[in-house]
């Protein structure tokens, strides 16, 4: 047996990010500011975010240099480790090379941190003392939290009810880091206070939380708003993962016929994808890049791809993306981080373009794979990155079943250890699939926004 | 700044554990018989270990291979990590230079996956179809739970009530690798009904446990017993911490001026240590190696050295170390994998020599130090751990004080991913210093065993 881990030293942390909008074949649609009816310039954005940020939100720069700061903590944990997945292949008793990039490496247990520390640098270089943000499962939370202790920020985080109920550990680990941590809907904000007015039980969603935390940096001068997926500059922060893993890749002297990445926002499946979609739209490669999102909440394979607000409160511009409707409420699954009921406009048009692909698995399936992958290559997935070690799997099987040598790349994106009462559930026969409202989606794609 | 990460490569992992056995001045006194009160000699280990950990016991080599198996498996997470705390040396303002070596990323979240995976590995081989252990934080639980999945062994823990309450992700992550929980004291052994009968509402102890599963172990033919630290096999096996660490301080061109290892039953301690103590005895090296234990459990710094059971229910044989009493009740601190009587016979005996040395932490001290570590690094430290970090950021602040330059090295042996409970406690300002009961310290070492 060959090395099991692939590892990259510290000088080999990329010096750039990788910008796709300057690849792609169709240009995104602008955002359109929801007050004029018109695109959304900088200035429209200037309230919540810093400049720098703006800027590389509408870059049509290809690689956008990683500052100096950045680097240095990104060495923290970065290079992520690539592992080939041995003890899996042999237990499938597929001819495919499984191989899976492992963000959980890092500190706050996730790929989050690849945003959260730059959003911070650069706010914190702007003169900004505190940042709200939202967060679901809390691996964005704990990531931000992480990011403003590093740069001595403030940090308020409005997590999702559900997911605050379900994983109080996260809490605890978000206020370990000083930031305060409010289960939304909260009465704090009139967005908060609205929803609570038509039901007081609501469990939140991340289209909830998304307007309380946007509502609370409009109203202080001292706080920005920051987000952990969806937006251009978020995606471009996590394209340090697929450039790692194309020179890992490289160094094994392989290259992928297939790669996974869960999606919910996008970040995480784009991360890894964009810099092979790269390859693929310059270099002549023909890697196939399948996003994998939850059935119950299926936005790429079963959304509309329309102009749409970011968040129930209808705070945000609006975006031209997949989506199941600002006011759609998904159900509480456990990988409360792909409960989103839109994607990335990046990811959305390219999708759209037919450059990737997207599937969708169902909540049990998900976990049955999550277990096995624990049992064998040891490592406990977050819920969310499961999806795509869920696709991986049956990916392998279809090699085996076909007989092809294939080789699969997955992005195993955080480790469950904050989300172990869902493998309780799941252990315990409680965990079922749960299917969304058919009729609910009907009519919450019927409330879309009218752009003309 | 140079490299925040000082890697290995997979090559680098050792091919042998080092037995400090070779290089003592003063010998270990022998294990006794508790029956015949001679000598036990390996015929009294085989009922519950096998063959070949029983000659690792004994062994009078100074080098023992590693089986390619057991290094293939090691390969998931080993050559661990060494680190620089920059960030910390940072906020301390201080001249020394902090490194750590991080355990943590193993996939069971600490050091004892290093013995878990030889344990398991030998007794699959000598035919045994199912492990009993105990563990107190849950850490040793967990690896033994992931190295039986691995090896296809059944796995039964059981768990300190205490602890089995205060960290219900712990036992989930075990059930996750198809071990059976069983909190201790339990109704399923004489040695549990016994405890129960006494007090039902009993927190349980390391001691109680042992002696649960020592039990299990030996009235089933098809079942052997395996010990998380104390034995001379397990220190053994950790010894792999201190070589990759000796070759990563190598790397860096320095050599630490002392060592800091937390120490309940000492593998944490000696896993690091004990390569250091080879270049002490053999190298003309001059490095304090300091073992860090709890105030609330001092077993170094106020128990007696001296012959004692290892266990509540006297079933072990009768061991020369340091103790508190078999039957002494520590207090319910967070780091529960801290709370034991006893010390590996190892340690005691270099302790004993004055070849290493000893120091006590009171548990807010060590919290709070483990929150500045944390904040500054990223990492949680396990409260066991974090025993080393607080003696580590002292020593640091000492050499401020002194404006002198030191290298100090120190074993971060696990995350507190599983143990938030205990930082929620810390920062609600829940968490006190307990004191052990000092009469009934007293009357404890009165009932240890005589041995003539």
């Amino acid at each position: 047996m060959s090395e099991k881990k692939i590892l990259l030293s510290e000088k080999e942390i990329p010096t750039h990010w990788y910008n796709v909008m300057k690849d792609m074949p169709n240009p995104l649609k602008p955002p359109i500011n929801p007050g004029t009816g018109k695109p959304a310039g900088p200035e429209d954005f200037s309230a919540i975010f810093p400049q720098a940020l703006i800027a590389q939100e509408m870059s049509g720069d290809r690689w956008v240099e990683i500052p100096d700061e950045v680097r240095e903590l990104y060495k923290i944990w970065r290079p992520t480790p690539m592992f080939r997945a041995y003890q899996l292949e042999k237990a499938l008793g597929t001819p495919a090379h499984i191989y899976y990039k492992y963000e959980g490496v890092s500190p706050a247990g996730s790929h989050k941190l690849n945003t959260a520390i730059p959003q911070a640098y650069y706010n914190k270089k702007e003169g900004i003392k505190r940042l709200a943000t939202e967060t679901g499962a809390g691996q964005w939370g704990s990531s931000l939290s992480m990011a403003c202790k590093f740069f001595d920020l403030e940090c308020a985080v409005y997590m999702v009810k559900v997911s605050y109920n379900q994983k109080p550990y996260r809490r605890i680990l978000m206020n370990s880091f000083g930031a305060e941590v409010i289960p939304s809907p909260s009465d704090r904000t009139e967005s908060g206070r609205a929803v609570l007015a038509q039901n007081p039980d609501s469990p939140g969603s991340l289209g909830v939380a998304i307007s309380e935390a946007v509502e609370d940096a409009a109203k202080r001068g001292d706080t920005n708003y920051a987000l952990g997926s969806v937006l251009n500059h978020v995606i471009l922060h996590q394209t340090v993962i697929g450039q790692e893993a194309l020179l890992q890749m490289e160094k094994v002297g392989e290259y992928p016929d297939v790669i996974f990445g869960s999606c919910g926002g996008g970040s995480n499946f784009a991360g890894l994808a964009f810099p092979f979609l790269h390859q693929n739209l310059t270099a002549g490669k023909k890697t196939r890049l399948v996003a994998v999102e939850p059935e119950a909440c299926p936005t790429l394979t079963r959304g509309k791809f329309a102009y749409d607000f970011g968040d129930v409160a209808q705070l945000t511009p609006i975006m031209m993306m997949y989506t199941l409707g600002h006011d759609f409420m998904p159900p509480g699954i456990h990988a409360g981080g792909l409960r989103y009921h839109g994607d990335s406009p990046l990811v959305s048009q390219l999708y759209h373009d037919g450059l990737i692909e997207a599937e969708a698995c169902g909540q049990t399936d998900v976990f049955k794979a999550a277990l096995q992958f624990a049992q064998t290559e040891g490592i406990i997935p977050a819920p969310e990155s499961a999806h795509a070690v869920s696709s991986a799997i049956n990916e392998a099987l279809r090699a085996k079943e076909s007989g092809e040598k294939r080789v699969i790349l997955f992005n195993l994106s955080g480790h469950g250890h904050f989300d172990m009462s869902a493998y309780e559930s799941y252990l315990s026969g409680n965990l079922q699939d749960i299917q969304y409202d058919e009729d609910a989606l009907k009519q919450s794609l019927e409330r879309l926004p009218q752009v003309t």
